[in-house]
C-alpha cells in the first residue's frame, strides 16, 4: 500500500501526538476535517491508525504483520514444499552421507517399507562421523531420531503452522507427509520437506512482489 | 487490512470479470456507482485494484508483497542478527566440531588475530570427520572456506539484501562484518551472525504482528 504525502503526513502526527482526535489532526494541516475524512478512513481501514471514540486516533502499524500473517496462513505447506530425500532402513551412515551431499540437503527421511521411520541431520552424522567408526558397518536405523519423536506437517497445514513449529522445536526441516491407515495402523507416507530454505524463498519472493 | 464483505465481494467480482468497469460492479452488486466509489478508492488505493482509464478495473494484489517488501527493505541486519560464535586459526577441526556443539549453531567463524578468516560449515566438519583422520590434529584452517570466497553482510546492511544473499549463494548464515582499515589494509572485525534462522524468525514475528 503506497500511502500519498498527505497521508504519511497524518500518520507522523498522530504518532508524535495520540491520542489525537481529527479536528486536531485538520487543524495542523490547515484543512478541514471534511477533507481529510477519506484519508482517515483509509488510514483506519488499513489498519494504520485505530480510532477510539471520543478518544481519538491511535497509531497501530498492523499493516505489515496483518497483511503477511493472512497470507501465510491461507497459504498451505504443499503450495511451496520441496521433494523429500529419503533413503531405507539398512543402508549404513556411509550411504547417508554421501546421499546428504549428492542431495545438497541439511536432512534425510529414512524409510521402513515405503513409510517413514526416521530423520537424520548432519548433525546426526557428524557425531558418529567422530567416533572414527567404520562407517559402512553401521545401519543408518542406529543414528536417525525415530518416529516417536518426530515433528511433521501435511499438506494442509498452513506455512504459518509449519514456521512455528519450526522455530518452536529448532529443527531445520520438517517431513512432509500423507497419513494412511493400513489394518488399522497409522502410517506415513514421505510427500515433501518444509525448511528453512522455503521460509526464507517464499519470504523473498513475497517481498519481490511474486 | 481487513476488508469489508462488499470489498471482498468487489475483488471476487474483478477477479472474475476483469477488466470490468465501476459501472457494471455497481450493477452485479445492485448499487449505485456513488455507493461503491468509496470503496473502489480504498481498493485502489491499497494496491488491490488497478483501475485503467476507459477500461476498467484489474485484480492485482501487491498488497503483501509491497508492505513486506518495504519493511524488510528498511530493516537492517543489525535488528536481527545473533551472536556470531568464533574459534581461533590453530584451533583444530576438533574443537570446531565441539564448539559446533555446545552452540547448536551450523557455522562458526575463524578469526585471525581478531579478524575473520575463515567460515566452516557443518557440512565441512562432516567431510573431514568421514576421512578417519585425527580431527585434533588437524587445524581449522585447512578445512575452513577462505576470505576471499566468504559472503558477508555489514550492519547497515538491508534485511532484503542479505536474504537475497543467502537464498542467490545457497549458504546457511553470513557473517556480519564491520570494516576496519588498518596499515592500509582492509581487515573484517565479526561483529554478528545473519542465519535463515533469523529469517524464518522475523518471517514468524512479521506475522504474528510483533
Amino acid at each position: 500500500m503506497e500511502l500519498s504525502e498527505r497521508q504519511n503526513k497524518i500518520i507522523e502526527i498522530v504518532r508524535a501526538n495520540q491520542p489525537i482526535t481529527g479536528e486536531d489532526i485538520a487543524q495542523r494541516l490547515s484543512l478541514t476535517r471534511a477533507t481529510l475524512r477519506p484519508d482517515l478512513s483509509i488510514l483506519t481501514m488499513s489498519g494504520l491508525l485505530d480510532a477510539r471514540p471520543r478518544v481519538g486516533y491511535f497509531y497501530v502499524d498492523k499493516g505489515v504483520s496483518n497483511l503477511t500473517g493472512e497470507h501465510i496462513k491461507k497459504l498451505k505447506v504443499a503450495d511451496v514444499k520441496s521433494m523429500p530425500i529419503v533413503i531405507s532402513e539398512g543402508q549404513s551412515v556411509y550411504d547417508g552421507i554421501v546421499t546428504l551431499f549428492l542431495e545438497d540437503v541439511g536432512t534425510i527421511y529414512v524409510v521402513k517399507d515405503g513409510y517413514l521411520s526416521g530423520v537424520v541431520s548432519r548433525k546426526d552424522l557428524l557425531k558418529n562421523a567422530m567416533g572414527k567408526n567404520d562407517l559402512e558397518a553401521i545401519p543408518i536405523d542406529v543414528v536417525m531420531t525415530r518416529l516417536s519423536h518426530i515433528i511433521y506437517v501435511e499438506e494442509h497445514t498452513s506455512v504459518y503452522e509449519a514456521m512455528a513449529k519450526i522455530i518452536n522445536y529448532q529443527v531445520d526441516s520438517l517431513p512432509v507427509v500423507k497419513k494412511v491407515i493400513t489394518d488399522g495402523k497409522e502410517l506415513l507416507e514421505v510427500v515433501g520437506r518444509f525448511s528453512k530454505t522455503n521460509i526464507a524463498k517464499l519470504f523473498l519472493e513475497m517481498a519481490e512482489g511474486k
